[in-house]
Order: structure tokens, then sequence, then C-alpha cells
């Protein structure tokens, strides 16, 4: 939590400690909504840390439905950041600023994300005490480091009529996600084991999660994707129905 | 722009170089509106800096009426923070968990406050290009260093229905504000050299900028504020006005 800051503006330099840790079901950056709210039933914790895991910190934040978490893109961090990016908005065609798009390859690799809050915790783990918000709609892959929570302030946060050209009308997410008769088996046996499992894999297919090209096209690749510590294999048959062929459980962190 | 993690969660540390530099009519802490937007009249400018100073990162930008700014509280940096805060919505009578506030002193000092564009401009200074967005409704001191530009995108952003307990309504602006003679004759000659100069002491002033616990209360105090580098003398004459008396100009960079 220290900072410093030099005299010379150009040569100054701000070092930020995560204050939380973010547990999530999306174990990599495939099929992670492309903002937050899109799926509802994808729900998770923050863990505070350090000198922020003290449940003082959280006095009055149960009055907030909506939370604004500022975090570090960590899965794409080594990767650095480029002055042009193609939002997928755009079907990957075309390039704009990067300061004009949410894209994770940012100058300064920092993200924000309103996410609901359903309930704060504290709880006692090795004798020490562990804060702890549980928040539903996020976007973070798992482990994301959290720099600060804020709580969400309708009055001067909420602009409807604000204009954001390419990017004004929310994405469809009008496909129909269906189960194969081994996938519903297999969900069948995990559900009780995973909140609302298969919400939330509906939720996340809905979308369309392959690549932006790929948008509007049918393809018959066979996908999968990590949440919790499942892998769901899937694959789009008409360019209106997804169908999920098999759910294995693996351990992803090996 | 470097950016360093640890493996170890709880010892990573993120370092941040600002991509831009604000320049603000705020010259101090003191009569800034608490949200931006309060005061439309605000009227500032980013500058970006170092590798983010290439209007390449900008394009695109235009077509978004709204940006977020996430930016360093260096003004109040060197105070440290706080766990426990008394927002002055609570009259400054009420403790509450910082990160249930949107109080500076937070563990890691980062802001974020939602800014009109007005335009997007490229200028050539000493023979470099200078790379500048145009803002207006801004909430930020004078030389705020600026870690990301996002555009503003209503369909993620805009919660219209949030609960946000104490902080629900935005805080009245009801003060009327009146000038004395010698400001008004101060004002008329320094009008041509400061955009929309009364609107914006009119502006500050309406919001009752005096600390919490005397809102609602009269006090003959005369207070300064400086703007630019302008220093304005007012005083509170009844719970519903308030007249500047004086207007100097002063250097305030010294």
């Amino acid at each position: 939590m220290n900072s410093k800051a030099s005299n010379n503006i150009s040569e100054q330099k701000f070092q930020f400690s995560p204050i939380g840790i973010i547990q999530s079901p999306y174990q990599e950056k495939f099929a992670i909504p492309r903002q937050p709210g899109l799926v509802s039933a994808a729900k998770g914790q923050i863990l505070l840390q350090n000198e922020a895991n003290n449940s003082e910190l959280l006095r009055g934040i149960e009055q907030f439905s909506h939370l604004w978490l500022i975090f570090v893109f960590h899965g794409t961090l080594a990767q650095g950041w480029k002055p042009l990016v193609r939002p997928p908005r755009l079907g990957g065609n075309e390039k704009m600023g990067v300061l004009a798009t949410r894209s994770t390859f940012r100058p300064n690799p920092i993200g924000i994300s309103v996410v609901t809050l359903d309930s704060v915790e504290t709880y006692l783990e090795a004798k020490k005490q562990q804060a702890i918000l549980h928040i539903s709609g996020l976007d973070l892959l798992n482990g994301t480091p959290i720099l600060d929570i804020k709580p969400y302030i309708p009055y001067s946060d909420s602009l409807a009529d604000a204009q954001a050209g390419f990017a004004q009308q929310a994405p469809q997410a009008s496909l129909v996600v269906k189960f194969s008769t081994i996938a519903m088996k297999q969900l069948n046996e995990l559900q009780q084991h995973y909140f609302d499992l298969k919400l939330l894999i509906n939720q996340v297919l809905a979308q369309d999660p392959r690549p932006a090209y790929k948008q509007g096209k049918v393809d018959n690749k066979i996908y999968g994707m990590a949440l919790y510590d499942l892998n769901i294999q899937w694959q789009m048959y008409s360019l209106e129905q997804i169908e999920v062929l098999k759910i294995s459980q693996h351990n992803v962190h090996q």
C-alpha cells in the first residue's frame, strides 16, 4: 500500500499492492463475457488481504447494491500494450486507439468493472479473520488482483444518455444452448457441487465466446472452456444454437 | 508504463507511470465539487505524456460523449489512508469504512471520475506533437496524474436503479451566489481571459464548499478559494446566499 511519486511529472511512478484477490469461476480469458453484468450467474468472492483484510474498511458497504472494482489485467499483463487494437464489437477488422476501447492491452493495464454486491462476511481461518465480499455478475479472471473497491453511486455514475459510438448497443445474447444426453447426465451429478452451473454455462455460451472474426459464422470446431475446475466442451450447430457435448472435471491449476 | 508482479499474491506490487496530466482550474482541494458533473463550467485538459503522447491511442475516442478517468489522488497522497472515514454526506459525524465511500484516504489512493469529452486536439510544441483531450465537468485538482482513460459505455456502466444508501440523492445545490460591486467590476475585467468565469464561480459556490460540519449553518468567516491563478474571497450571508467579495490575481504556483 505504499506509493511513491517523484517531483518530475514525466518520471512519476506509483506503486500499488492489491487490497484483495478475486475468486471466480473463470480460469482463462476465453469465454469471459466482454462486460460485467452479462452473465449474472457468475458468482465470486473478493478476499481482502494484507492491511486491507480488516472488516472495518467495509463498514456500511452493505448499503450499496453495486460496487466498482479497480483491478489489474494480470492475465494479459505479460503481453504488454498496443497503441491500436481491433475491438470485437467491430468484428475485429477495424483498428481503434486503445484508449477509445476497454481492451486489456492498455499502457497501464488497469480495469474497472461493476459487480453486484450479494453479501459481506468475515470468517475465521487458521485463527485469522478473513474479510470477504460475495459478488455476482463478475467478468474477472480467477486470481485477479484488486487495487480498489468503491460504492456505485447512481447520481454521479449513471449516465443513461451518454453517447458511445460503436459500443452504444449491448451485445446480443440470443444463442440457444442445448446439452447432449451425456452432458446432461454429467451436469446432474455436478450441479450439487457448483452453484447454478447450468445457468452459468447457458449464460456464458449464449454470448458466443468465439473470436470476433467468427461471429455470425457457423464453424464445426469443438471448443473447450474452463469454468471452476471443469472443462466444458461445446460445438456450434447453427447460427442460433450451441450444444454442450461433455463436461469433465480436471485440475486446471495442475 | 512498466508493471511488475511477483508470484506471491500477498507480496505483489504493481507500478504505473501516468499516461497524462490534468490541467484544471482547481488549485487546491478546498472548493472542488464532491463528484464530477456538478460543476459543468469546470473545463480542463488532459495532456498525454511519455509513450502515451501519441494521437493514435485516441483514434475513435471522439465517438464517446463521456470518459472515465482513472487517476491518483496526488493532493492527499502524503497523508496516507484510514480504515474509517467520516463522509461529508453524513454531516461528518458518522464513521464509515473507507471502501464504502469515495474518500481520497484509501489504501490505494486511486480515483475514478466521469467527465464530458469536448474535443480532441494535437498541437505542435517545440517541434514535438502534444496530444490533448479537452474535457468539462471535471472534479480534479490541477496536476492530477492520469493512469488510464476509458470510454463511458452506458449499457454496462449506467445502472440508474442501483441502491446507494446514504449517497442515493445528489447533493442539493441551491445557494444563490451574488457578486459585490467591486467583485463584479473585477469579474468584467477578467472574463475575457478566463472562460465562463462567472458561471464557474457560481456553480462552485452554489455547492457550499465549506466543511461538512458547517453545512446548514451560517458563519461570518471570509473564505478564500483558488481557481486558476485567482483568489476568490466570499462570505455566507444567510442559509440561502453567498456573496463574492473580491477577486484578485496572484501566482499560486509562486
